[in-house]
């Protein structure tokens, strides 16, 4: 029952010793979904223990180099050792041509299927869906055409508490009713009907988890209410707060601006990345943040995020 | 005067944790040339202290991915830090249509001039000079077209010892001569000559120094002719000798055939690399090729290799 996110790369357009670019893998209950493929991806994934071959879907966020160079290498591994099961990739239509132009040389030793769905929406919309997990996509502030991605594990059924079943005998219908959160209503041989309330017999068994994954972003009014409420939230903060002016010209985001996003949202907890070369001491970034959110961790590559299922009743 | 092999990954087509994909830095008097660019290739160059800005040119053996598709990011990174010099690329013709495509997409960041020198020789041709430096590609035997190089010093112009000069006044018609390797000979007075011969005269300042990269490439018979005396001989050795079908038939080499060119070159050093992924303990592959060849170095990421200046006189 694993929500858990490892972040592989966690440098911006240049790669420094130590800080590969951006990649993270998000892992939701044995499936594992890869998000955003900076240079070295596939080393990084074996640098942390994941086998390639255990990723289920790719998530592009946009298809600047460090977001993306290291696909085709990855792809190309993945023929190399025969991938038995397709692959779909979510990513900006500006993707189309690059995927195509890359398996026209380099396509001969991929056998398994590669699909491609490309991401249009102006707000979010859910692109993948499973009886457990939802993904949203949803559009981001960076310039050119780019996505973040909300993973969320859906509302879970309820649960019917087993002695209660044998308490009042419930029916097949009525514990299908418990399960809609709905309350039992019986019809008494007098005519009048008994009430017993959802609480007593149902339970909710745990809380759904979520993810939010936003990189690269200038701040934007509705982000946060995209995001909200969500348990691990990652935003880019390439810069400190100095470099404000910087930051909006280049379509990206301060640390007080990743916080102020994380407030506003009510996440969770807010992990950073992405940051600038100019940065050898990223401390001071995860200062700033806690200055406006203090459950801020500023991640090094490598870091692992859980999220823990709180299981009710 | 140096005269260094930088070797960043030792990798075959599945990089593994500690061994990138196939790149090298040779650093000859002050001039860097990058040999292959596997992925990662610009973070490698930092890891080993290398400027890309100290990058003059650089050669590409072959388009397969795992010496190519570091070359784009580190491309991008130029461009973004405004590299102020041309760059010139010597690739395989293939290349061409994979950077025109790059960009097309991306080169909006690069202001510098890239220039592709396709190559297309059936021998080896001289494809860069200077002064002091030729470097000859020449086909390798690898299913597609690829490329080996042979960086070589020119040999250098005699030097005059100064004390002959005095003892013999030597004008300097005559020092011209000597530097040319001549000897001197004057006509005396009584109608005969004298011969002053070259060896007292003159002596060639230094050994010039060779490099030869060779990968990928299952053997040939003309490749240790090709590089015949190379003081140091990088050749590919992806395979111990009980693989040899495998390495025939993907154009690769086992050990003992890297061995055997070294030995049948007179080389003076052989660096091997490109090691499967499947030989966790590389030393075997060591062990193999001195059993040929005992001046074998199974290189690591990150190892370097000097060729001294011999001075003579």
């Amino acid at each position: 029952m694993d929500f858990k996110l490892t972040v592989l790369g966690t440098a911006s357009a240049k790669p420094v010793t130590g800080r590969f670019q951006s990649a993270q893998v998000l892992s939701v209950r044995g499936r594992s979904f890869l998000i955003d493929c900076g240079e070295g991806v596939q080393t990084r994934l074996e640098d942390c223990h994941i086998s390639h071959a255990s990723i289920e879907s790719i998530f592009i966020s946009h298809i600047h180099g460090d977001h993306l160079f290291g696909l085709f290498g990855l792809l190309s591994t993945m023929g190399m050792l025969a991938r038995p099961k397709p692959l779909c990739i979510y990513a900006p239509a500006s993707f189309g041509p690059l995927l195509r132009f890359f398996l026209s040389y380099y396509g001969e030793g991929i056998a398994f299927e590669i699909r491609h769905v490309p991401l249009t929406m102006k707000a979010p919309e859910t692109v993948y869906e499973t009886k457990s997990l939802e993904v949203k996509a949803f559009p981001l502030n960076h310039g050119i055409e780019t996505f973040g991605f909300l993973f969320r594990e859906k509302e879970p059924q309820f649960n019917v508490r087993k002695w209660k079943i044998e308490e009042y005998s419930l029916s097949l219908a009525e514990i299908g009713a418990v399960k809609k959160g709905e309350d039992v209503v019986r019809q008494l041989p007098d005519g009048s009907s008994k009430r017993i309330p959802f609480e007593e017999l149902g339970y909710k068994p745990f809380v759904p988890r979520s993810y939010a994954y936003c990189s690269d972003t200038a701040p934007f009014p509705e982000l946060s209410s995209w995001v909200k409420g969500v348990d691990l939230l990652y935003h880019e903060a390439t810069y400190t707060a100095e470099y404000e002016s910087t930051a909006l010209a280049r379509h990206h985001s301060t640390t007080i601006q990743a916080a102020s996003c994380a407030r506003d949202a009510g996440a969770g907890r807010l992990v950073i990345g992405h940051y600038s070369s100019r940065f050898k001491d990223i401390s001071l970034l995860q200062e700033e943040c806690r200055s406006v959110f203090q459950e801020t961790y500023a991640a090094d590559d490598g870091d692992v995020f859980s999220v823990p299922l709180v299981k009710l009743d």
